[in-house]
């Protein structure tokens, strides 16, 4: 039997506490049963996957942070230092971290978090002046991310997280938003971790020109064209998403970068979406555009922009609440005279 | 030294990540670390108590249920089925039940969490014809919730919820917003759980008419103006965020039922408010009149409007990802080279 909204919805009214109380809990609830297709949803045991790359771009001036960083935040993350780390501990989520190619792979003594060690090459290519990647690279670093999340499965982990770092990476994501979601220019691009004005000027005509010559490719050859404008983290998600959603797993998408992994997962791969939650609507202002092409309402509106899953580790426990709401809570009916 | 909003800001703008890059999350944590004072907050162990009381008011039709769903959901709650037990168990927070004055105690069998009986009178007096309670009752009602927060900290919980449960208490509630927060009667008076449009305009004239007797003995006599439209739970939580302030305790208010007892434990004791967060806004029209009254911003605004402590416990687990964001995440200065 399918499991619909109107199947949770009377469920939800069925139960002892005055119809709708709950709010937008109710809706939550509402979500996770229809996307696990059961009316006692799980919520544990969960797990967060971090993608990691580079990306050329970043020699075109788009970025206010330089490309060592990205590897300075992956070390951060390995003595679980970061605010990702941070999060996944207040939250009880097990967390992984996978290069997928930045330019200075990590080096740190203590690794705790899991490490995997998946560099297709040195960051993409600049997408200012060529293809960000090749096919054959785009689909290797989508079976990076199918692998993660077919693993995850076999451990025992319900709910997925993907998260992503690398310096550069909302510009990739803009191009995304605007090839895959209809955004134009001045929406997909905004200041991604800090951009200036002219940085921000400078990004928008490197991504209108980007997005020109993936837009002719698209119809003939989707994923050549997504690869022109791509990151190998994104392509990693995008192959993440689209392997959880088959297996049965709940995903909760965090923020821009892996809204632009979710456009391209659902391009390719339709139907992925409807294993996803959205966390919440980041500050990138591209970000509402791209969550209401697939369909996607944020749960929390609080400006965050952080990325490394931050968002979604922020927004995961009130899916816990939500699930609650569902499994341990009685009928009306069993508990009146 | 006094930790200020200033110093948290600056704290924050430190850590390995772009400055104001979590959003709200870190209003939150500012709002944290002032409250407790430390800039490494905590937020566990954390408990909710539940204070229970039935409403004279209810016989003159100003609620879509009777007082005997009081003990009814008093009776869920003993048996650890209702939905504030279901977050609080899913969010990690101990759980008591104190009757404060219900027309008919509960009679479980089976008393998981701990129960307290501190039944003053099988319900208030009905507001809408005399005052709802003595000056005597307000203050052994304000006695029973004093003894709980110090009952808290003793036993080494350093977050405290109250919530409430009362068929009828949004009217009493009303009067409070009313009286202590200056709402217009159409404001502060809303549905509750599910007042028709008759109702809702018998419950606007009660509350008009004993707000106006309550004002005419407020400046000189502040406790019997609250004790004339108060309720026994309401009192009991108002004694429990004065006494839980002095003693260095963090409150999470729940919604427009807590935040009218907050109303009074602001008046009777000045700064009470400093030690509180507002976990959400309710349904209720009133609340938002409340909130600002106490300078309070809620974290979610989610349209909840169950009571039990169940906007707090939805809330609830924000907080431990704000105090995360302080607690483990390194500064920017320890991680670049």
């Amino acid at each position: 039997m399918t499991v619909t909204r109107k199947h949770v919805a009377e469920y939800l009214d069925a139960l002892a506490k005055p119809q709708a109380s709950m709010g937008h809990l109710e809706e939550l609830a509402v979500q996770l049963a229809v996307a696990q297709q059961n009316l006692a949803p799980r919520t544990k045991p969960r797990r967060i996957v971090l993608f990691a790359g580079d990306h050329g771009v970043v020699e075109s001036g788009v970025s206010a942070w330089p490309s060592t960083v990205t590897t300075a935040m992956m070390e951060t993350i390995l003595v679980e230092k970061a605010t990702s780390t941070a999060l996944a501990s207040a939250q009880g989520a097990d967390l992984r971290l996978v290069d997928v190619g930045t330019i200075q792979p990590p080096h740190a003594g203590s690794r705790t978090p899991a490490f995997q060690d998946a560099r297709i090459a040195a960051g993409t290519g600049n997408l200012a002046t060529g293809p960000a990647m090749t096919r054959a690279q785009f689909q290797t670093a989508w079976a990076v991310g199918e692998t993660e999340a077919k693993y995850g499965h076999e451990e025992g982990f319900v709910l997925l997280i993907a998260g992503e770092m690398g310096i550069g990476n909302t510009t990739p994501a803009a191009c995304l938003t605007m090839l895959l979601a209809d955004a134009n220019v001045e929406i997909a691009t905004g200041r991604g971790a800090g951009a200036d004005d002219e940085s921000l000027s400078n990004k928008r005509a490197i991504v209108a020109q980007a997005v020109e010559r993936a837009r002719i490719i698209l119809a003939d050859d989707p994923v050549s064209a997504i690869a022109e404008v791509a990151g190998f983290e994104i392509a990693a998600m995008a192959g993440f998403y689209a392997q959880a959603a088959k297996q049965g797993s709940t995903l909760l998408l965090d923020g821009y970068v892996t809204t632009a992994a979710a456009l391209i997962a659902e391009r390719l791969v339709p139907g992925t979406t409807k294993s996803m939650i959205a966390a919440h609507l980041s500050a990138e202002p591209g970000h509402r555009t791209a969550l209401n092409h697939l369909g996607l309402k944020p749960l929390l509106e609080w400006n965050m922009r952080l990325g490394e899953g931050t968002g979604a580790l922020t927004a995961l426990p009130l899916l816990d609440s939500a699930a609650a709401l569902l499994n341990d809570v009685a009928k009306l009916s069993d508990i009146m005279p």
